[in-house]
């Protein structure tokens, strides 16, 4: 056998094994998963969702199935050593894809309620199709719920993933800091970033890396836009711009592995920081610090970001303020539970969180760090370990 | 005023008043869109999806509105100009963000049936919420199939972009195919090719290059892992595999503008074509040829798909068969109406097109190119230039 940092099959079993229990106890005879990052969870299949139907099958007895085209036949084979790969000839296509995930559960024997993500292929890049209940007759019961606090509690090695993750969006960042200079563009010095982490990722991991990601592959570290003025639009897209010195740049690194991601972020300032900056800066560090000593186990997440707003309000700043503290992530970038206010959750160990409290003014653009942090059983690790202070993230001119 | 090569506010203003009659003559008060491709299409709104939900409004009357978190009002204020962007404060939150959207639809007077894409926002992220049938007691119908149809025809600006964006990714296929030698490794010249056509891009586009897509920026060209005996797999995710020789492989080039996308994939050999792989490749190129030819105005989309059909039929060749003859493209990289034995959709003037009937065999690999088309008056123009034959797309070893 070769080394590798994949999710073992037993991890994936296991997993179909808990979602198989909750089916009996629901009393459902079978779930169906159509979300490519829940069929990437419980059967390892990664692929980029189209208008072609992909759905895990999971009965209470807990058989594992797919449905998939005919152009996913062998992929879905190779990846997840189903014994039951049902498949369609295509999209569209007479008898609908639909029919054959019909036929596929009758072949499994589930004839009774099913538990679904959805009910049907949601109609995405021009799909079109009945939905679950119109197909079966059988009552459709939400599962997501359970799903997603499944996923919510990552494995150890899970957590390694994201750890390896975080070491390659910390190369890539390094890079991004080195190549920002006055003048450059922001695609050129991302790329070129982006670029050279990859390569010397690839270099060290070899056949160790897979991806698994539709959100592009290998390291990457960038803005987004959110550079100067402009920082004070949290989730702008890119705009090419050139970078002048009293730009406050908002950051963002990364690397998916094996479909996993970790989030690190920092702010940086070109040249050296005016007053307002700096006393901007030092709020948002003060408030990340406050999130992370609240982000303990036993503790609902609404109350990391209420301890994260008593700040604000106690300085003047929810003028200020736009977002929650942080959210989970795993397999998507972004993933419940949430530290929000509005968050009953309580967070557990083995919980993966970004912690990112951010302050935005119009005129002098946005502050915010973003860490990826473990739940453990005594309070928190922080994962990404990148520099936060405002000497280490001030560019020279 | 600067020059753009952005879809105009009047384009934009256009596409509404057909939504907005559609919903008259259905007798609809309102559409509600939570789709970000049909957000970006009917109010210029480009963002990537989250757990916080975002809705474009338009009511029959045609006031068109937006709902979004805090964290977007800036930004989407910015982008649309619309007097009304509904806005909450966070999600998760209480109330919870749909309370917004009640509220904005009583604001805007829309208290009767309402046509959505989705009853309600579908839980992706971590989301979590009600539909919207339980959130305002009215009947919700669908109203996707008239956003599609709208969506297929695409106006002068719109194919403008797309054949800008052919360019580019021409461009990026060029050095892709420049830099694959024996030895290298599949993300190193992807990255190298990808890289180096963006900053071309950029700098001769400058400002006028806005890429506004989620799925990443600039042009880009790759394998996706459909190197060698892994090509048979059509939609692999990329392996990092280094090249031999012998292999063959095939491409994917595009670049997103303005969010408008084309597709360029080929077919190459890397060193001296086998019998078998020139026989494959010849008929590839046969059946594009059949598939060009058959994609005329007045067309089923079908009709193609079934002359393609006929002609591994007729070569006995449908143990090589795995997907339909080709998708229309825009905004998402897959959209209907497909080119597929089961679309009953009459081809027309406006709409584009990828044609890319494909064989694949399992010792040998896929034979697959892709070229992007526009449906004209008399037939088709083929928007991609790239050479498509076996000479020019044999590298040497």
């Amino acid at each position: 056998m070769y080394p590798t940092l994949a999710i073992t099959p037993a991890e994936f079993a296991a997993r179909r094994t808990r979602l198989a229990e909750h089916l009996r106890a629901q009393e459902l005879d079978a779930a169906v998963l159509f979300d490519n990052y829940y069929i990437l969870y419980y059967a390892g299949f990664a692929f980029a969702p189209t208008e072609r139907p992909i759905a895990f099958i999971l009965t209470a007895g807990g058989e594992a199935a797919l449905l998939v085209p005919r152009l996913e036949l062998e992929h879905a084979r190779t990846k997840t050593g189903f014994e039951r790969i049902y498949h369609y000839v295509e999209y569209p296509y007479e008898p609908h894809p639909m029919h054959a995930l019909r036929e596929g559960l009758s072949d499994l024997g589930a004839k009774g309620a099913i538990g679904a993500d959805s009910d049907g292929y949601p109609w995405i890049f021009g799909y079109r199709g009945p939905s679950l209940s119109e197909l079966t007759s059988s009552r459709v019961a939400t599962i997501t719920a359970f799903v997603e606090d499944q996923m919510a509690i990552k494995s150890s090695a899970e957590v390694g993933l994201i750890r390896e993750s975080v070491k390659w969006g910390n190369l890539a960042h390094r890079l991004l800091q080195r190549y920002t200079k006055v003048g450059t563009a922001e695609n050129a010095v991302s790329m070129r970033a982006s670029h050279e982490a990859t390569l010397a990722m690839l270099d060290t991991l070899g056949h160790l890396y897979q991806g698994w990601s539709t959100y592009g592959e290998g390291a990457s570290a960038g803005y987004r836009g959110q550079i100067g003025r402009n920082a004070a639009i949290p989730h702008a897209l890119a705009n090419n711009i050139t970078f002048q010195e009293g730009d406050v740049l908002v950051t963002g690194a990364g690397m998916p592995l094996y479909g996993y991601n970790s989030e690190l972020e920092r702010t940086m300032v070109i040249g050296r920081p005016s007053d307002q900056q700096r006393r901007m800066f030092e709020h948002m560090m003060a408030v990340q610090e406050i999130a992370f000593n609240a982000t303990r186990p036993g503790v609902p997440c609404g109350d990391v970001d209420r301890a994260v707003r008593a700040y604000y309000e106690a300085h003047d700043l929810m003028a200020n303020w736009r977002h929650h503290s942080g959210h989970a992530i795993g397999l998507r970038y972004h993933e419940g539970p949430f530290l929000d206010v509005g968050d009953h959750t309580e967070i557990r160990p083995g919980m993966v969180f970004t912690v990112e409290p951010g302050l935005y003014a119009p005129d002098l653009g946005g502050f915010r760090h973003s860490d990826t942090v473990l739940v453990t059983a005594e309070g928190i690790e922080v994962l990404t370990y990148y520099p936060r202070d405002l000497e280490s993230l001030t560019l020279p001119v």
